[in-house]
């Protein structure tokens, strides 16, 4: 279980499968983002349809609202969300680090405030896991310390060396709920024991043997140097079974993102799964697989979606343009989706002008079905050996200007 | 075609089929509300899923957006829509009676302000039956003036009279149309033509002999002379494959309604459907069905969807309150909707509490799952004459207080 195989390499691109309780992953995979247990406008039922094989969920935003209890008592997350394949939780690093409101940072914890109704909460290196093992996703993520695109190195140094004692604790206290040790140890040298209040988590066993991985998330800004050192560290304090890369795309130029993923590439253990989190748009899936990444995730093929832009192989459409008023054609000719097989692009300009709730719901299955399609094909090119001259040709495509 | 046959009767129930260019609708029937040519959060296909057999858009609304000529450049409304089933289009009479802002009513027509961008349109009932026929549904309705629920005799029946004015005019444009001839007629001791501006409407034949029929409205308020003189008058004017009837459920109190369906009841000609506006919520479904109804629209399945309010056999059940929290049985035990058979309660309140999108769509879906059904379930009590018996105990069981 968690064991990822490499069907085909080419240059650094890579194409694998990795096994999970709950299915297996073909890679590169986009993963769409169901931050409250919903990818937002699709049913499960969509998500299928669209060859949607791994969902992550958000441990913060289920934290706080309905609460991690709620989910376990109606079954874990698989049941809540009637999500049968694989899931990944995100850990809450992100979101207790990028939302508004008051947050107080120690070594120990994170205090922050809810989005929701302004309540505090705390979340430890051990609560994030406890409440992602109560949660039930096949990949939980590690608590990390995120911080801005342009942060210095001495506030990126600081930040990643705390995400690494944080994975220590989270490692330990995962390790001890894998072994059924519910109750919380102290930590060596640590006056401070997580609060005695702490209930033990209750896990219900949707699957027999159900088991859950936890992936460490690199940090260190785009700091070359610090993300070398925080790589190796990383891979000093496993085993793992994945790598996740995170604080990138958090606002600093795309080149710099390129530029800690080529440093990072040939230093990276082949055998472990790369995921590089809050990526992308279509343009970065294909220049991070030619970087060696294996699994993305973000909501802007959603959000988007919701925005009425539209991802096309000849670049991004806004379908609320009036070209588009008695236009027959398929929002994209080459997709396969409910979308484009069955509506016009006048119909889908009349629903988002109209403002109907399907016009939401088409336009996020299209995009995410897009970016589906998009690492299928960079898969199918990767095995033939073709991947640069597809890359090549798909960007030419995609960058054309006015092509749609 | 066009031709309604009667399958069972029980008491003043029926049960029948009604063959349509796109298709047969068995009755009672209940047909979802797409206004603006969707029926909101709803697609086609979850429309078929739930075995939806005849859907009703608007005239009005398609009129001032996005305009009858864009849905006929974009294939007619069934390819707009990609709705392959019957359809049938409201005339618009209801809208420009009862939205708000400008409106001037003459005998040769009604001016308005679309309720969109405030601009002035004119609505005769020439122009009503033409965006019809453009439109392309396989029911047309004809243009009738709406008074509200608790208009006194002479304001009831001015509106009759006109209604039944309009209808002539309505039936010629129609037959007009029919017959192939795009010149509008003047009327016979009308010296106002209809503006010869109108252009010729165009019709795409989306079916090979495609046809439409028009049905008339009655009109009469909570009059029941009125109601049986103007019936007659309709009928004079006929023939018709169908009958509405119109201006109930518009604010009267639910035993004048009850008693204009049983005043009409033994007058309705036996080989017409007879459709009842605007209704229902599932007890006035189950109330009109006993007095001979046939076929129903409203806007309460998705619009009480959308604000949380699910229909079930126990009586309605506000999602959002806080007893579903952790309730892991499903909406409503008896119903094979998606909804029903994929998600616990708790997970539709999450969704609601959350204001995911989700939530509205899969109570839309279950609500009007719940009153095709209802319409499936009398059918067949119809067929084994069991309705009087079926229809007190749904009664029972529906009205039972704090039964969920």
């Amino acid at each position: 279980m968690f064991e990822f195989t490499l069907d085909a390499t080419c240059g650094p691109a890579r194409a694998g499968r990795l096994a999970l309780p709950h299915g297996t992953v073909l890679t590169p995979a986009f993963m769409p983002v169901g931050t409250q247990g919903t990818v937002r406008a699709l049913s499960p039922q969509d998500l299928r349809a669209i060859g949607a094989e791994l969902v992550l969920a958000n441990t913060y935003h289920l934290h706080v609202r309905p609460g991690e209890g709620v989910v376990a008592q109606l079954g874990g997350l698989h049941r809540f969300m009637a999500w049968d394949r694989p899931l990944l939780t995100d850990s809450g690093g992100f979101q207790v680090f990028s939302l508004e409101g008051f947050r107080r940072v120690s070594e120990d914890a994170v205090e922050f405030q809810s989005h929701v109704d302004g309540s505090r909460h705390t979340l430890t290196p051990e609560r994030a896991v406890e409440v992602q093992w109560t949660l039930g996703a096949d990949i939980a993520m590690a608590f990390d310390h995120v911080v801005p695109g342009g942060a210095d190195e001495p506030t990126a140094r600081d930040a990643m060396e705390r995400t690494l004692r944080w994975l220590e604790r989270c490692a330990r206290r995962h390790a001890e709920l894998t072994r059924g040790d519910g109750k919380t140890e102290g930590r060596k040298g640590d006056a401070r024991e997580a609060p005695a209040r702490t209930p033990p988590p209750f896990r219900p066993s949707v699957l027999p043997s159900q088991s859950q991985t936890l992936w460490p998330i690199l940090q260190g800004g785009s700091h070359l140097a610090l993300r070398a050192e925080g790589l190796q560290r990383t891979l000093d304090l496993g085993p793992w079974t994945g790598l996740a890369i995170g604080g990138l795309a958090v606002g600093e130029p795309k080149h710099m993102m390129y530029g800690v993923l080529d440093a990072l590439a040939p230093r990276l253990p082949a055998a472990l799964p790369r995921y590089l989190m809050g990526v992308g748009f279509p343009g970065d899936l294909v220049a991070a697989v030619e970087r060696g990444i294996d699994l993305f995730d973000c909501v802007a093929p959603t959000r988007n979606g919701r925005n009425g832009s539209a991802f096309t192989p000849d670049g991004p459409v806004n379908i609320r343009n009036a070209e588009h008023r008695e236009d027959p054609r398929p929002l994209d000719a080459t997709c396969d989706c409910e979308t484009c097989t069955t509506f016009s692009r006048g119909y889908l300009r009349h629903l988002f002008v109209a403002e109907e709730l399907l016009g939401l719901r088409l336009l996020s299955l299209h995009n995410v079905r897009f970016l589906i399609r998009l690492a299928a094909e960079m898969r199918a090119a990767i095995a033939t050996g073709e991947f640069p001259r597809w890359a090549a040709a798909w960007r030419r495509r995609y960058t054309q200007p006015g092509s749609t």
